[in-house]
């Protein structure tokens, strides 16, 4: 397989595993890129120093490249900018915040600048501030999102039509089945979060991995859009969010309620009722707790299978 | 091409017309039909009387099968049920309602039935009823539509994964791209909407058609879910909705607001302000009006060249 996103990563297979806040660090990562995908060390949820020592692990466990997540709205993102810069990160993907502040300086170190965008606007902005690629993700797509509710089917071929430089799909990808599908509609690659998420190798509690593999249809939700809207299961903190809007809560009510360290809570310690539990809507189609290695060699077995199916058509 | 659903229905290509209120009366229906997909006929905004001319118009200007989709929370249902039943009317696809009721009655006659699911609990229902196919119709189609929001990228995996009867997706697909995406995700055969209510042969008002054209990215919303929800664009009535809702209004008064006739005088009579304006979210990528048999040929001709592509992937 050639494409321009495994020449731009030098990677073997188009699947990026998502970065992602408690669940994607360096064990994941490494995991990710020692199978041929790319694996990404999910910066939201660590402080510098953790940082610095997930990038540091994740080198001694992988000769493959492999990159970093940095959410741009963090009071840590300079801070994680110059640890990328000074450990030699080949690869950064920014999301949730202006790409035009952070691309060209990266860009100078030699490393490559993916940004993460959920509709047109912002991915001609990113594309008018220089990045390399985009991930485009659908309204499907689990954790911090966009407000236009487009789906992953619309998404992908509106940006394709608009935009020239290499695309990675998100939202609702989870096999090889839906890995093809997002190439036909136009991606060059996949970004997959949800599946890792209950990998041997995430970082997630076992709480919420099993909460994730017991998850049915309609069982995530995308709310809190009056502040920075997430996709989510529904649980025992969301009832509340539910009563907030039924009683008319404001957005400072609704800051309230989310309080600080919700995430953590419930990705990483395990509180299935007052958590957050960000996964993307195709929880309800996973099935096992299964190795990163594994998982990528079933995606890729089902992609080739799938292909030559079509073949046939 | 060989497939389920070609076999079933006797048609050449594996595309649905949308049965669609105000938009599909027998001109679209033959059109399609005469193209070498199947025509639908949407019995949702006709008289019985209407229904029967219709149906007989269609007969006279193709060879082909063609159907008629009935929503089942109408009052007509009863009638027109029996108005394609004594018009040999091949194939009913039934939506909005419990397919128990009637699908027995429509088979004992010949018919074929095929029914419209937004979840996985509707359709097992559907299957155990005895339905011929089903149409999967994920949260990015126009008009009524599911509460859960699964989109078509999720949705008909999961449906696959539970159901082995001859399954056709909707919601997204517009082009020769999306239709082989949605059968790399397990269809048989995809249902297309918002691109035929663009078509030359479509009853849809030249306002709405033309509006619809016009259309950006997050200008379609799913909204009503106190009563029927409905994917519509946003407009000065969708406004009123909102205010609505920003007031706390309860069913009774979307109900008044909604009032009737609402989708007749957006659709039909090209009031864009007032009127109801069922489309999906696939509009944003609709870029003129063509003849139904240009715009089966294009898509047919674009999904051959796609996987012809895949091929050499």
């Amino acid at each position: 397989m050639k494409n321009r996103i495994l020449d731009l990563f030098s990677i073997k297979y188009p699947i990026v595993q998502a970065g992602m806040v408690w669940c994607s660090g360096w064990r994941l990562a490494a995991a990710v890129s020692n199978s041929g995908g790319l694996g990404v060390i999910g910066a939201g949820s660590m402080s510098p120093d953790l940082l610095k020592e997930h990038v540091q692990k994740c080198r001694s466990n992988t000769h493959n490249n492999f990159a970093v997540n940095i959410p741009l709205f963090s009071k840590y993102t300079s801070t994680h900018i110059d640890i990328i810069i000074k450990e030699n990160v080949p690869i950064a993907f920014t999301s949730a915040g202006n790409p035009e502040i952070w691309t060209k300086k990266l860009q100078s170190h030699g490393i490559i600048v993916v940004h993460v965008i959920s509709n047109l606007k912002f991915a001609l902005k990113a594309v008018n501030a220089g990045v390399d690629a985009l991930v485009c993700e659908g309204f499907e797509a689990g954790g911090h999102n966009g407000r236009d509710e487009t789906t992953t089917f619309c998404l992908v071929p509106l940006i394709k039509k608009h935009v020239t430089i290499p695309m990675i799909a998100a939202g609702g990808i989870s096999c090889g089945k839906s890995m093809l599908a997002a190439i036909v509609l136009g991606a060059d690659a996949v970004q997959i979060g949800s599946r890792f998420v209950v990998s041997d190798e995430s970082s997630a509690h076992i709480n919420f991995k099993n909460q994730i593999l017991a998850s049915k249809e309609g069982d995530t939700i995308l709310t809190l859009k009056e502040l920075t809207p997430v996709r989510m299961l529904k649980n025992n903190f969301y009832n509340k969010i539910e009563y907030a809007y039924s009683i008319k809560a404001n957005s400072d009510m609704l800051k309230e309620i989310l309080g600080k360290g919700r995430a953590k809570k419930g990705m990483f310690l395990g509180d299935l009722d007052d958590g957050e539990l960000e996964i993307g809507q195709v929880a309800c189609l996973l099935e096992s707790i299964q190795p990163a290695s594994l998982i990528i060699q079933e995606i890729i077995n089902e992609f080739n299978f799938e292909k030559n199916r079509l073949i046939k058509l």
